[in-house]
């Protein structure tokens, strides 16, 4: 079973999963060649090589867990967390730990091995988003769960271990910290001056406009001011809303036109990068309506100068923001 | 001139250092291979390389930025931050900066480009403990500084550049993000309880057992509890002391042969890894006598699969503390 364990200096909780352990490549310094189309369980026809399906987005009439798919959303096959279970939370003298008592979720974007999300069309980037949406509305049901994290790696060097485009979904029984730092830092904001923070950035911003990639009726995506990463994105939706579950359709529609562009933007100045792409919206539990501001986050994997920051959280970034928003708003696509 | 910028949001400050994009290799994507030994900058007899030298343990009589040392600190050449200067806090509307002040070294272990940390002597060792406590003692004089960073880099997929055994020091005007969150965990914990708890760990770690690599008279050697990475350790001494630089001669003497060991034991164990290593020690400006407890972390950088942890700060770990422990103990070294 795996663990959640509670670091008793910082409070930050990990999952501790050594069933993981038994993935081909483990501890394999380079990183893994992605698992290529020869053996990919991911594409079409090859339903059978992953687990049962959860949700499937289907031509009229075809059966689950066979092709006729659009789009599939499947357990994961080798799971960060159980689903069963129950937390039993306990000490161990000092320490804190629970179950890893959480949902792990693949989400395969597309049957088509050789497309990206890049090279999905807006319609296709739309439904995927849509899964996330409708797989979030479907395990927050689930009184365990206090957050989702939904993030896609691309690329054997942002953590991909398979080439065939997807993202993945984890349901956690707590929220990680790096969200209750935004949430915090957010509220603090909010009790100060009664605005969100994210709005004000959005109106600071579109302003400025020295740090904006692009701007559409519904998003807005930006270099942040002070970016941990080269080339670090974000995309806001310009209505203030906590939840990104609960987007109207225009802003998905939105999203998935300007996503699509961000990532062609990333494809045509940094190389077709690897990159990590973050949901951040609010955990279950909390009631940030007010003050918190969903949006996403795309991090290119550019660089090892900054290899000391993993271990350190400390950053050094060697490209403004103003750069790299001028490089990405100036690209042809 | 670098910039430091602070996250309007969490808070969390970074470094903006655009001259740094000067360096060769930036954005490469896979990682660039070490500088060898042709043309190194840090092998004796090839001092004019580098800008001169800070500090050098030199055999009597040989003169400064030539050869004869044993060990040397020299301005790193594409410092991240620029030691000249007035920090000049300023807003920017809603976001706030200052001049990236600060100052950037490269503690340069030996003169012998084929040792490693591992493979250095323990008096070897000691003397690159000596050089910390010795910048430290120099740098903190000046107030515009109110946290050092010592940290190493070791191999090219944890960030090392160059192939020769070297360390790094960044002295800051600003507290990073990660001791901040560091020291208000150790306070909180005093606060509730008014004992330290790194003390509290190493009592009940010694007591439990599972998760010790090694004990000495002066230091202890664990996997933490709830380890980001895998073989994550953690280095403390047994005597409380929130200042590393203010550790009696006996502790460096024993964290310089808990360090060999524990270098070696992983370099027996994982095949020689990359790794970072990172001194936590008190701010300059707060008082933290009573409740932090300075120590060392090391990481080796072993695996791909936790791509994702770089944009979201959040961990997933395939192996347990209690295993990583007992491998790293039982090592035959």
């Amino acid at each position: 079973m795996p663990e959640l364990r509670k670091d008793p200096v910082t409070g930050r909780w990990v999952i501790i999963s050594t069933e993981r352990q038994k993935r081909p490549n483990t501890f394999q310094v380079q990183p893994a060649e992605a698992l290529g189309r020869d053996h990919c369980p991911f594409c079409a026809g090859r339903e059978s090589l992953t687990p049962p399906e959860v949700l499937a987005y289907r031509h009229n009439g075809s059966s689950p867990n066979g092709p006729g798919w659009d789009l599939r959303v499947v357990p994961n096959k080798f799971p960060a967390l159980k689903v069963e279970g129950g937390l039993e939370r306990e000490g161990e003298g000092m320490f804190d730990r629970m179950n890893g008592v959480g949902a792990h979720e693949v989400i395969i974007e597309t049957p088509d091995h050789e497309k990206t999300l890049a090279s999905m069309s807006e319609a296709e980037i739309e439904r995927v988003l849509y899964a996330f949406r409708d797989r979030i509305q479907d395990l927050k049901r689930d009184r365990r769960f206090r957050y989702i994290l939904i993030f896609k790696n691309h690329g054997a060097a942002a953590g991909a271990t398979l080439e065939h485009t997807h993202s993945q979904l984890i349901a956690l029984p707590i929220v990680p910290d790096f969200v209750r730092e935004e949430i915090d830092g957010a509220r603090r904001h909010f009790t100060a001056k009664e605005r969100c923070v994210f709005c004000d950035i959005i109106r600071q911003e579109v302003s400025a406009g020295t740090r904006v990639i692009l701007e559409s009726a519904d998003l807005v995506a930006l270099a942040p001011y002070a970016p941990r990463f080269p080339f670090e994105t974000w995309l806001l939706p310009r209505h203030h809303s906590s939840r990104f579950e609960e987007a109207p359709r225009h802003e998905y529609d939105g999203l998935a036109r300007a996503l699509k562009s961000v990532l062609m933007r990333m494809d045509r100045t940094l190389e077709r990068p690897a990159y990590n792409l973050i949901v951040h919206t609010s955990p279950f539990t909390d009631e940030t309506a007010d003050y918190y501001h969903w949006h996403i986050e795309v991090i290119p994997k550019l660089t090892k100068i900054a290899g000391f920051e993993w271990g350190t959280g400390f950053y050094i970034n060697p490209t403004a923001p103003e750069e790299a928003a001028r490089v990405l708003r100036d690209a042809r696509i």
